[in-house]
């Protein structure tokens, strides 16, 4: 292929990307649109102005047109990036359209439309099912579902495990065999971790259920983002149900929140949270703006991101240091009469519990190893949806050590898999372990991190993200990204020995 | 052709209007966030985003498919509703459609492109012009603008004059030769009815300059638009630098306002003035919901239901009979001096002035009448740009008998010519001519309207305006609804009545 026709081709390549990028941020605005400002009424209009936008988002990324580009770029499955006389940033869009627009054909489209129109059925289904704590309601959707996502398994193709297939869609190239030692590893050091805080004496939490201003935790959210680099100009804090951050553009990245007046660990943890996220994809770098890779790299990594900022940075001694006075100047006379030590163990408190999404930081990894082990056991075919509820619980004892008492708050209490959404609870397990071996890294870097965020300086953590991780967007997948920054494989370790460490000093485990 | 071929291209016609339609309201809500809550930096790629959907909007209304389609439905010049054989909601659909494809497949696409780079540029320089108030800088922008507005409309054709072409465009079968009869004769007899005022001791409206808080202006404009109807189910009052109202789907027609906390009326009436819009778009009838029909059949008729509701209830006295009383409970001790007289003279002040954006109901008119004489002798060749200030000035002069010293207060006030927009001025003056027309076949239904408003009894008019106007949405050309409604062509009278009659009791004319 001659120079020139070649140049044609990735020229082109990028129009057709372009334009999609562009679609994508206009389909999330009107996602944005709906959770934040939407009149009610709008609801049913509003999906399907969504199935419009998307239809034209499958249009374009399926197109033959696209189909013939990749192929005379010289993109395959061996060699996914194309040909080697491509600019590493362009073979590294070629990889990244290629497998996108491999993914989605290889799905047929009433596959696609059955999936569709049983997500539909199934959520609803799901939350009625949930409400009533009655898994045998939900039970045949959730059999259906798992025919249909076996069926996509099927069609996107893996080497080993059906499972490989269905994770690879969130967290590119990772396999379930190498899950399986990350979370083995993961759960029997957690659930040691666990045993060793819960025959110690508990540290006490109650100031935290004090009266926190809806207003003032706004407000409080609003100066700690902005301190820690989250930037007005390109971005918003809103409020919805459910938290989220979503791009609706390269310099406009939006996030929301919800603020409970009696609890001050879901507003202030919740925005730093989407602020990481946010960090994330506002620090996308120059040369990969504007296009398709400027995109997280896998949920995985992207939850890192948020993760990073919310637990490693604002739930150590250090950020408290700094920003407890000032929180006692948010919120005057509420916690004048606590101290920082009293502070700091309280916002940390493990305790084992039910529903993921309440966990510490401890214990949430082990609600995913126990989703992983089900979801992965239903897909081979040693698990039966009917012997899923007797599953979750044994799971959950051996794990947590305790056992729901109904189904509500056991194998009903996610709506990932009435979403066909299997595969995507991994990647918030893997958020954690990047996390920590990034700060590893960073702190080799920077062994003076703990004075730097004690006195409020958090530019130098922004830049070596940035640096190091932002702005290669999805132009490094997540084992290259991996290893570029720490030097090595993704490994359980650095996560558990952080958490051993700080976990060990709240609770004096080490003191004799 | 045969019936089944017909019931085919309908519906085919049907399915590219819906997508036309969910496109169009992605659209608006791309430029209502522009407006509202998008991040500063955003604006380059919202541009960019806009383009791309207008492009994908236009490219669906001028496709060879669509052509085609309104061939085989026997869509032609002389019948624009296509066969006789169509339901009469088709054959309107047939019509709709077939303007809007006629007027967008004439006009070149090098010209349209022409124009929009023109609008760029003469946006600009109008805004440093007007800032300088010097109009030689403007000048040369301007007549480029002038030149491809000339070929624009030799390109959609006329019958007799160029600026028929721009007109339709706004206000659809409206003519030059109609609109000079009707605005001499408004020209004349306001002209005269503001001679007569002028010539009388002047009332006093001081009192609307005091303090009168931004968020319980807010709150008032809320409860006040929501007793007249508008649902905020299927809306939202938000805030803009410039008010206005723009539909995001059939369920979703949101407004925008902004209030000045030293001025009553600028934040009340622009409220009211928006949720008149509102109300014509939440009111379009089921058998055209969700398809093209259902939209404003022109600015005008879209003028006249904010002009309705803004000046004719909102500035009558009746109203503030209800309303003066709770706008007291709203701003405590601020108008507790002023009685109902003062006030409803107060807020109906006549003033001859220079700004037509700040123009009261009697003087808001003959600024329409000084631009439409203006940009029709652009148009015919009688008057050169260069010689605009100096015309400006004498219509000015003759008009409203003042004069303005600077071109920033004369004829670089508005941004309209600079965008190309010319033949939209004329629909502003329409909508008050349309609007007195519709009260006074509201007041034949009606007589005793004015102790309904007085008791705060909005749902009758709302439900005749819905009945009569709002549900026709497209289906009705502006001239057609006309007629239905009130039995006759539009005419200044009924205006130059309403206006006679109000201000001549406001102002003691007829008392000796």
């Amino acid at each position: 292929m001659s120079q020139s026709a070649r140049e044609k081709a990735i020229e082109r390549l990028r129009e057709i990307g372009r334009e999609i990028y562009l679609l994508s941020h206009v389909n999330a605005l009107l996602g944005w649109d709906q959770e934040t400002y939407m009149p009610r009424a709008a609801v049913e209009e509003r999906a399907e102005q969504l199935s419009v936008l998307e239809g034209m988002i499958h249009d374009r990324i399926t197109s033959e047109e696209l189909g013939e580009l990749l192929e005379l770029l010289g993109a395959e499955a061996g060699n996914p990036g194309g040909s080697s006389d491509l600019l590493p940033v362009d073979r590294a869009l070629v990889r990244h359209v290629y497998r996108h627009y491999t993914r989605q054909t290889r799905i047929p489209g009433d596959l696609v439309r059955a999936i569709a129109r049983q997500v539909g059925v199934s959520q609803q289904v799901w939350a009625e099912a949930r409400k009533a704590s009655d898994f045998s309601r939900f039970r045949p959707e959730l059999e259906t579902m798992m025919e249909l996502t076996t069926r996509k398994a099927e069609a996107l193709g893996y080497k080993q495990h059906p499972y490989d297939a269905l994770v690879d869609e969130f967290e590119p190239e990772m396999t379930t065999a190498r899950l399986t030692d990350l979370f083995d590893s993961l759960g029997d050091r957690l659930s040691s971790l666990l045993d060793r805080i819960s025959a110690v004496p508990q540290v006490e939490n109650d100031f935290l259920f004090r009266t926190f201003p809806e207003d003032r935790q706004r407000a409080f959210s609003r100066s700690v983002i902005s301190e820690l680099g989250y930037c007005f100009d390109r971005g918003r804090l809103d409020q919805s149900t459910h938290p989220f951050t979503t791009s609706l553009g390269a310099d406009d990245v939006r996030i929301t929140n919800r603020y409970l007046e009696n609890f001050f660990n879901a507003g202030i943890f919740g925005s730093i949270h989407e602020a990481g996220h946010g960090l994330y994809e506002l620090g996308f770098g120059e040369e990969i703006r504007g296009n398709l890779l400027a995109d997280g790299t896998s949920l995985g990594i992207h939850e890192s991101q948020s993760r990073f900022w919310e637990n490693m940075v604002g739930r150590s001694r250090s950020f408290w240091e700094y920003y407890l006075p000032r929180a006692r100047s948010h919120f005057p006379g509420v916690i004048d009469d606590i101290d920082l030590e009293r502070w700091y163990r309280g916002i940390n408190r493990v305790e084992p519990s039910l529903i993921r999404v309440e966990a510490d930081e401890v214990t949430y990894s082990l609600h995913i190893v126990l989703r992983f082990r089900l979801e992965t056991a239903l897909l081979s075919g040693d698990l039966q949806v009917g012997d899923l509820p007797e599953a979750w619980r044994e799971q959950s004892s051996s794990l947590l050590g305790v056992v729901p008492e109904s189904d509500a708050d056991g194998v009903l209490q996610d709506i990932h898999w009435s979403m066909g959404a299997v595969g995507y609870f991994p990647t918030y397990a893997l958020g954690n372990l990047y996390a920590a071996q990034f700060r590893s890294a960073l702190l080799r870097d920077y062994p003076g991190l703990d004075s730097m965020i004690a006195s409020g300086d958090f530019k130098p953590v922004l830049k070596w993200l940035r640096q190091k991780i932002h702005r290669h967007g999805s132009a490094l997948t997540p084992g290259e990204l991996c290893r570029q920054v720490t030097g090595g494989g993704l490994s359980a370790d650095f996560f558990i020995d952080y958490l051993e460490d700080k976990y060990g000093e709240i609770y004096r485990l080490n003191a004799d």
